[in-house]
């Protein structure tokens, strides 16, 4: 097996210099199965899916592959060079405040002109036709006579590569934060086979990441043809994987959860060799029952629910210190919620305005 | 007429301290005219509006009042207060990158059974149902069980006056730009009395401004009621004025556009006496023809094309300056639009990414 | 014991809001000890010395004051509110870059002219006349004709708070850090009373800081009329205690640290009971020894090292990921110093540029 | 003429990508005259150097030259391509808040000692003797042990290439300014060359900025070497430029400024056409008399006076705005000086805190 390497330039600085992507290849020998695109760092803090990239290509060198695999670790230039203070601002273009995941291409393709024209196809020969006209729409949008922002030529390169893919993979991380995974209703299954404790299952639709970017149009084609009386599974399966806490790197806690993609491969077989998902147990929330909880005042924060740990109604999530009101019972306010829940991230800051998001919190959790 | 001030707390900061708008109120003394309510300065670097806002007040002690006004400047202390280098950072949230203008509530109102149960009421009995409506759905929204962000807090509060004003006049500025208004189209007569040349007729939508989180609910229940055969006039009236460019205090200037705003409040009866509008020539063009351009390259940029003046098709926009290919023909680039256009607002800064929207310019412009 | 609050104004905002300081003073019934000023959160991610000063007033309760006490927690507002993503961009002042603890005024004193002029006091006179003289340069400073920056005005007002004192503790972080204590050599012995294993020992020198700004000028008054064969030894202390890392609250920990202060106060008299210092072993080395580690390479950050553990010679301190660089040996490379150390402290993020400091580390470390 | 094209590698990016710098050298046929080194951009906003750099290089193809001459535009990549909302943050590192223009080294030299073993040298030696000496501390620094800051790196690196030339050029530009001048005393009659209004003369000493590290060290050896009976003129000369405003790019008037320096060039017979200096009335005022004015009060700055154009005492600075103050005779403040003066620069933002630097402004002006 052999890995090559390619630069992509997806912008262009003000001092002139491109901004590039390196991208890594690895071809099956016989494909025989789905093909796959892996990306890391959209956000410039979360750092982690480069090590978890790092590790599965070399545990890759022991397998036999069976499709073909594209990783584009390092995805965001502009957002991973763009420090203020001591920490990395990559959550959103400096520029705009637009956050760097939410800048994919909506298609808003008019499915039922497309299947019209489409309709005599074989299920094969459709599944081509919509890729393609997928990638279509998106290089009609990089060559928009008014051009295309800055983050938005970024995403929409990245997406194009996606788009190419059957099972896409965008590594990401929360601010603190355990380990969990986006995966579309659909798909419920695939959350059996990554090395991830908690599971947000969303709904087939277009918020704006990555991963809803690509299997969107495709559950929208399903739909409406299944509307029409003609049955044909979703082709593409695309995930966000939410690897820990950000500015954060950790080679050994990377292989874990390269592991855990590895076994999701040998399930769908892009690898010919048999690999076991880890034993743990794994649990799910609706993504209607997974709830931002916002600070109700402002203060200095002792975190003290922790991360993946199951919470009970009424016990504290943080104590606020308000040294200003020192001397009356406000000086330090424990704040709790009034139903269980898992704490699965918290703010990264331990101090708060009031109304900064405090943790974000599954609730009516099951397990899967 | 007595202008009263007082003190309004829509927040918290990290050390304790409360975030609070000056507020000032000014009651007529025989209401037979609309209320008015007017902010400034909700995008931190955007200050001019407040400039406008005094003139405005001292104007006001020459004039009979029919109607109550309140005027809310700073109206974003947060944003007016965050720096960032030299200038102010003041567009959007520094911790979530969202913009502070597109934090106002969409109240998603079911139309059709709200109106069902009020439908026995006469237009006025109409008129404050509603408005008590939106005022309850703010309340929800701010007292929701699970926090609300400190951004949408502070555009919740202040959708909150706004909802209770039937005129409601948002004071902006754009970066390097010409002063010019967005009007929806069902008001779009309002358009000749501020002393504005170019008006944006916007569809009468909701985008996320205060503006439309005002006027919109309004136009769907007129909409509505008159599928049902009822014809009521809208109400309410929003407006958002770009006063020129952001980073500038200019108390003459200010004293031109605050009388626009008495000839405006002048035709609709809120001053008893009479204010003609500034003669100038006004131009205008629909939203759809409000285009973005953004430059196809990184570079340093020569802005040449002056806002506020017609810009035939082929006349360049900017020169990009790209030293590190001195030598070559694309050293020094000049940028060109296939069509006529007006140049409304160009970027703050010399030097761009790829990407980057250079210019804000109106096409298929007209008279008004 | 009664703790009285007072607000102290120290600057104004842009929307014209006073910057205010919340202080609290414990008087003692009588005075027989060194007076106390304790501050906290010059640095706007430091917040643990606001929990130490909070854990430090419920403990005094419990003994009898023989000196007064100042607190000062939240010491700089503008710097704790400025987010810049989602985390406390308080390092430096956001317009000038200028580091918040290098404002403090260096009085630049003449000291021989000064002491020909009060040659003839007592010890007691002399001290009482000196302090007089580092309060009223301070003054002049706070009014000078051309006015003072935002930062070095709430600085010279701090300092004259502290200057009224006879021991000041100056409450800080390091980013990701061990607990260290900045100890001026002429004061060593206080190393022995906090609750913190490892010590600085800094010059009798101006760097820049509050402690330095505190005791140099006394250190240079002691150094010259020595030399003209007078002792009188050095009437103040001033130390800065570095609490751990950044952007962490963690009230049981706070309660530790403050125990120390304790000691120390117990040891000096100002409190009337026995408090003895926690039994730990204790590490010093010199400033000159105290080096920082610049990375040499950019990349993602595996910190191996652990703040506070020896590490020796040969043991790598980071791994630099470069997964441009896959494939080559330079994919991963582990960074080593080639003497023992104590890492005390490293960067917050898991990125750098090549030079961004990585660690800072004690060498020839000895016992104390 | 031919100018030729290099890049130069000062550091590394988190993402591994390399920090460049493009770097062009025109060779004399045979050289007679002083080489000259010119740079620009250092602080990342102060684009307009770049724009000289490139007009100065087409009419140097007019030109026969007798003196090499390199030049470096965009000089701080990591500083041009940092910004913060709509602006350049490029005046101090993101990452430490130390200004890009205060990095360089700081010789430090023993010039006692290094005469000593070099007073047998001919002037022509010792000069090239000293040259070699600036040139291997500057390669010692960058060699350090313990790594060098990324700040550092970049400017020491700049130095080194300063060193080597005889005549150094550093392209500047204020905030919202007038073109002014840095020329040390000992080289005054420079200032008459330039295209440029207002000269601060500077004293013969280290602040940190390029010019002040290349002309401080000679300066030093000349004043010792004097003190030892032996006269020998400073061999470099190093003028820092500010060219106006900060964020903007102007090409005629970069034409102006280029012909400015081609006319220094032309006196120093670096080529070999006459060109003359522009005929204009030239002011300047001692370092001492440049003096900086803090806003007394936060609030909204409306600037007045105009730089560049005479202020008399007691003519007004600048409006502040106080609308929270509304009512009150502090609404709106003026604020004067007691004395004449020209001023210079003003602050970039229209609103400020208490204490922010609202003008630099000269006194006690001359005509040169």
């Amino acid at each position: 097996m052999r890995v090559s390497q390619a630069s992509l330039k997806i912008g262009e600085l003000a001092t002139g210099q491109d901004l590039t992507l390196p991208i890594f290849s690895i071809k099956a020998e016989n494909v025989s199965a789905p093909s796959v695109y892996i990306q890391a760092n959209v956000h410039g803090a979360e750092v982690q899916g480069n090590a978890v990239i790092y590790q599965l290509m070399q545990l890759l060198e022991g397998y036999t592959l069976c499709g073909d695999i594209t990783l584009v670790p390092l995805a965001n230039p502009l957002g991973i060079n763009q420090k203020s203070g001591e920490f990395t601002l990559g959550r959103f273009d400096p520029i705009t405040g637009v956050n760097w995941n939410r800048e994919y291409l909506d298609h808003n393709i008019d499915i039922a002109a497309w299947y019209q024209e489409h309709l005599a196809l074989s299920d094969g020969e459709l599944i081509a036709a919509f890729r393609s006209s997928l990638l279509e729409f998106c290089q009609q949008r990089l060559n928009s006579e008014w051009g295309i922002t800055t983050g938005h030529q970024q995403a929409v390169i990245l997406q194009s590569m996606a788009h190419r893919a059957d099972i896409v993979i965008d590594l990401h991380t929360g601010p603190k934060s355990c380990k969990h995974l986006y995966c579309p209703e659909y798909d419920a299954n695939a959350a059996s086979y990554f090395s991830i404790p908690y599971t947000l299952l969303i709904p087939n639709d277009f918020g704006g990441a990555m991963d809803e970017s690509v299997f969107y149009p495709w559950w929208q084609l399903s739909e409406y043809i299944k509307s029409k009386g003609r049955d044909m599974p979703i082709p593409v399966s695309a995930f966000t994987l939410e690897l820990g806490s950000q500015e954060n790197i950790h080679l050994e806690d990377a292989e874990v959860d390269a592991k855990g993609i590895l076994a999701y491969l040998s399930e769908r077989g892009v690898i010919a060799e048999k690999v076991k998902p880890e034993k743990m147990p794994r649990y799910a929330c609706y993504l209607k029952d997974y709830k931002k909880y916002h600070s109700p005042l402002g203060g200095m924060v002792e975190y003290l629910a922790e991360v993946g740990e199951p919470l009970p109604a009424g016990k504290p999530l943080v104590n606020i210190l308000r040294l200003d009101l020192y001397g009356s019972e406000k000086a330090l306010t424990s704040l709790k919620l009034q139903q269980d829940c898992v704490p699965i991230l918290h703010f990264a800051s331990a101090s708060v305005y009031q109304g900064t998001e405090l943790y974000k919190v599954m609730t009516n959790v099951f397990e899967i």
